[in-house]
């Protein structure tokens, strides 16, 4: 997969494709960084990319011309299709499963401008406009580096263990059951006995039983259209009248 | 404000807090930023901050005791009460009125961990657990980032045009209107005229109604708890039948 990001702010894009399992996946060639300066397809000699809204209103706009420019050259520079992909507030919800689809993809061109606003033409450039949440952000950066690192994690070969990726909090729908590693007792507090017990099919159980309440604590929105059993969905529905002192969110 | 941040990987906050707005603001003496290394508080000469999880299974689970030792030390600090927030996917949804609700704060811990997993004890170190998006990442620093870029900007003489702060997306409980700079024409497509009419009402009425249909199309979920007037909800129920070639997502 090769993943090309037009950006005013290249420079903050390095350290995160270079570190961790970003960095690893492009050692091993999974995935292909390349950051592009929008500056450089502005037309004059202040490399300018944006402009005042028509009509009035504060702030500035990002003009249409340096995008279009670097969109073209970009998507020229390889022979593969690609997918382009907005970062914007007005965007589509990103969520775990669009992270599944564009995994799937040969190529993906991110998009960034700053959130202040920008050319409502540019919109035509993008196959997907995707917002990462409802706050309020100064630009598309982080979300592009968002949805870099939840998609490359998903190519074949970049997790080390792929198991890994499968058992996590979204994969199965639910939240993540509680983990713990040594010490055993630390901080006034022990580790489930359960988990030291050596009994897998028990642990399992208790896992499963784990996730469960801490979803239909923290977020009952992710059970709705989730397959439980009867029992399951008893243990869910308890939750809801418990409110624990761990319970602070 | 001073915003800490504890981290296996403070190398990749260096560009992030020192471009573009956070720079600005930690220029300006109105956001201090301070990043720790995780692993100078490991007990080790391999400076050890996971193991293996109780009960089995893939992965590593981050150590209890580096952030317990960490936390001490950066609470320590500094005089200022402190609000920690630990990034992680079972959290409560960061919304932009928890931005506005911990821009008030003097002071922010932020415990970013790898998301494969933490020792469940860590959690008790945290005021509040947030999540920025049900997508599975592979640690909690760029969720940092997110809280952090989206809180900045809210302290008060970080942007220097305040009104920029309150007219965009979310920040009304609408997307925002469409936005248009020069050239009047570009890529076949032109700025509406009413842009170019210089009538200041028309334009704000014309602004309102674009937000309002733009949100009704792509988040009608927004529009629930929102105050809109008879003519606004008419307007907004009206777009529920329209599919237009536009609305690509």
């Amino acid at each position: 997969m090769r993943i090309d990001v037009i950006t005013i702010f290249p420079e903050v894009f390095e350290p995160v494709f270079s570190s961790s399992m970003l960095g690893r996946a492009a050692e091993k060639g999974l995935v292909q960084f390349v950051t592009h300066d929008l500056r450089d397809y502005a037309s004059d000699a202040h490399r300018t990319v944006d402009d005042y809204p028509f009509g009035g209103g504060p702030g500035m706009v990002m003009k249409p011309e340096p995008f279009f420019r670097a969109h073209e050259a970009v998507t020229a520079d390889d022979d593969r299709p690609a997918t382009t992909i907005l970062l914007c507030p007005q965007g589509a919800p990103f969520r775990q499963d669009t992270a599944v689809v564009l995994a799937r993809a040969e190529r993906l061109i991110l998009l960034c401008g700053r959130y202040e606003g920008f050319d409502e033409r540019i919109r035509s450039l993008a196959d997907l406009e995707l917002s990462i949440g409802d706050y309020v952000l100064t630009g598309g950066e982080l979300p592009a580096m968002v949805v870099v690192d939840a998609v490359a994690r998903l190519v074949p070969g970049v997790l080390g263990d792929a198991s890994s990726a499968e058992e996590e909090s979204f994969s199965m729908g639910l939240l993540e059951y509680p983990q713990y590693t040594r010490p055993a007792s630390y901080a006034g507090r022990d580790v489930p006995d359960v988990l030291l017990s050596g009994d897998h099919a028990r642990i399992a159980r208790w896992r499963r039983e784990q996730a469960i309440i801490k979803t239909a604590r923290r977020r009952p929105d992710l059970l709705r259209d989730l397959d439980l059993s009867d029992a399951e969905r008893a243990l869910a529905e308890a939750q809801t009248h418990v409110q624990t002192s761990e319970e602070r969110t």
